[in-house]
């Protein structure tokens, strides 16, 4: 198994694209553009920026194919040209560079080719996992990631293990399992946040900001009760039917593990503040609607289709698995409405 | 028609990719890299590198889906090394930030995959024309481009104007054309010139370097005795063979032209002259051996597939085509050798 596992979301522009499957995580673009404007504002010092070139970098982690990201781009821009004119430098704006993130199976073609035309920046990719270096050191003045650090390097392996108290036998995450299984998660979290966070203070400058969005749990709701978890167990549940049906073998199921971990925010403060390397400035989160089941059902196929795909091969009927979700999903749901997703967004400056 | 056409090589790594039918312009890579080492060793100053960060950021323009661009790469990362290393700077070494550069429609994806798993530089790819800016002023320490700069921005508009005394009936290159069709041939190529070195001279930072490899002709030989020509023209004959047993209309054959221009030495060296932000350090011809006729008719198809595709549509057999290409090569050049191929290698230094 590889040291970074990649599971991008799906490429082209197709029925199942992520390209048009993302208005969910869309929605936490524009929430979160007005807390970029405030962070950005009132907590970038721009002689950090001019001291060297001026060339302000900025890089989009997990940017994935687009449109989503190009939004996410832009108010970034603007909001840096906004601060700047604020400060008198209209004639001083810098020239911007962004840097396009995803891992080396991303769909980086589709993703370019769908750049809006009349950008004001240099845009480029960069391929590679963002759980080790991508950059030279202290080459960037501003780091966003939205809905992708909660994806782990890799499943724990000690949760496919037959012979370990955390094997996940019957279940494809942690939120309904044996302490064990949900503690080798939250280890695997823990240590590639500690890589993230590593590698990119050493690539932003000093005074540098960093904007993360990251589906997470609130502190007073168990694993079990919040939304994203839900989902993915009852995901499971039609694995286990399917596998119940011998469409496909109980043992792949039993060997399948979602690599996604929804870190408490406690959790998230904890990790931040033991690396040391960041300060907090904002830390907020956005609660969101339930999405209506066959658009959420459609982008979590999106999202997920490429890593079932990698695990069960070609015998799996994808139409069949997730016209079985969004059934059991109505289902459910109609009657007893869950929590509602939490999206955490922190804010961290470099030290 | 775009104010930018693209023209890719072969993508994906089949039959006729580019990634397997690259070896002609291997070649060059190979003997360019001594001139090369002894351009940064004798002509790059360190003191340009070191002042602002020490980030080495080199391109390679026109880079397409590799190999090549790779070795490339990897001997002027040497290079730079090296040139530390005999100043005593050993301990102070730079990291290198690579951008890979090629149209939008550029097979990147085939590109990020088969990048060498052991580099030691940060790669990143850019899309865009390099006719126009790709990157932040002053960023760039070195920028190389092979085989690429030959190609024009687009055809000349003149040639496909049926009123004009440059209409290029019946041919779809300029080598055995009349007078008014070479002019404006030569006419685009020194406007295109011109924008790619006003790009670069923003780009590229006083003292920094750019090596252009490029096919090109020796002033005492005349447009139609030029190998690279004379394929062209060769090539053209297949079209017009085919188009009169109606196998393609002779109209789309009139309207087809082969967006390159091979320059003469004195053209090359006028151009740089010319446009003034740079010394011509090196300026070196290297002649080849002309490659065996298979070899040679699948590169070929490798770099011009697209460009035929995009006008003739599915209607052509590109089998057919470059089956009749490679016999006609055989029959007239087994008799009557061509003047060898001959590429230029220029190092510019930006003043």
């Amino acid at each position: 198994m590889a040291e970074h596992e990649a599971f991008p979301m799906n490429g082209g522009s197709g029925l199942y694209s992520y390209t048009r499957n993302s208005t969910f995580q869309r929605k936490d673009t524009e929430a979160a553009r007005e807390l970029i404007n405030k962070g950005i504002a009132e907590k970038l010092y721009l002689n950090n920026i001019s001291s060297s070139s001026n060339t302000f970098r900025l890089a989009d982690l997990g940017c994935s194919v687009g449109p989503n990201t190009f939004l996410a781009v832009e108010n970034i821009v603007d909001s840096v040209e906004d601060k700047y004119k604020s400060q008198g430098l209209n004639h001083h704006l810098p020239e911007f560079q962004v840097f396009f993130n995803d891992h080396i199976s991303n769909d980086f073609n589709q993703l370019f080719s769908s750049l809006p035309p009349e950008r004001r920046y240099y845009a480029t990719g960069v391929p590679g996992s963002f759980h080790g270096r991508l950059f030279p050191s202290s080459s960037l003045h501003f780091v966003y990631s939205s809905h992708a650090v909660h994806w782990l390097s890799r499943v724990p392996k000690e949760v496919l293990d037959k012979n370990s108290p955390a094997w996940n036998k019957g279940r494809i995450h942690y939120s309904n399992s044996p302490i064990e299984v949900v503690k080798s998660y939250e280890a695997q979290y823990v240590k590639d946040m500690e890589r993230f966070l590593n590698a990119r203070a050493q690539e932003i400058v000093h005074g540098g900001l960093m904007a993360l969005l990251v589906p997470a749990c609130p502190n007073e709701t168990p694993h079990s009760e919040l939304f994203f978890n839900k989902i993915t167990e009852l995901l499971g549940s039609c694995f286990m039917e399917l596998a119940k049906k011998g469409m496909i073998s109980e043992e792949k199921v039993d060997s399948f593990n979602v690599p996604l971990y929804n870190a408490t925010f406690q959790q998230a403060e904890a990790i931040v503040d033991q690396n040391g390397y960041f300060s907090i400035e904002i830390m907020e989160s956005l609660t969101k609607e339930n999405p209506p089941s066959r658009l959420h059902s459609s982008g979590l196929r999106a999202g997920l289709e490429d890593l079932i795909k990698q695990h069960f091969g070609d015998e799996i009927d994808f139409d069949k698995l997730f016209d079985l979700y969004c059934k059991k999903f109505e289902e459910i749901f109609s009657t007893n409405q869950p929590n509602k997703p939490v999206v955490l967004f922190l804010l961290l400056k470099r030290k």
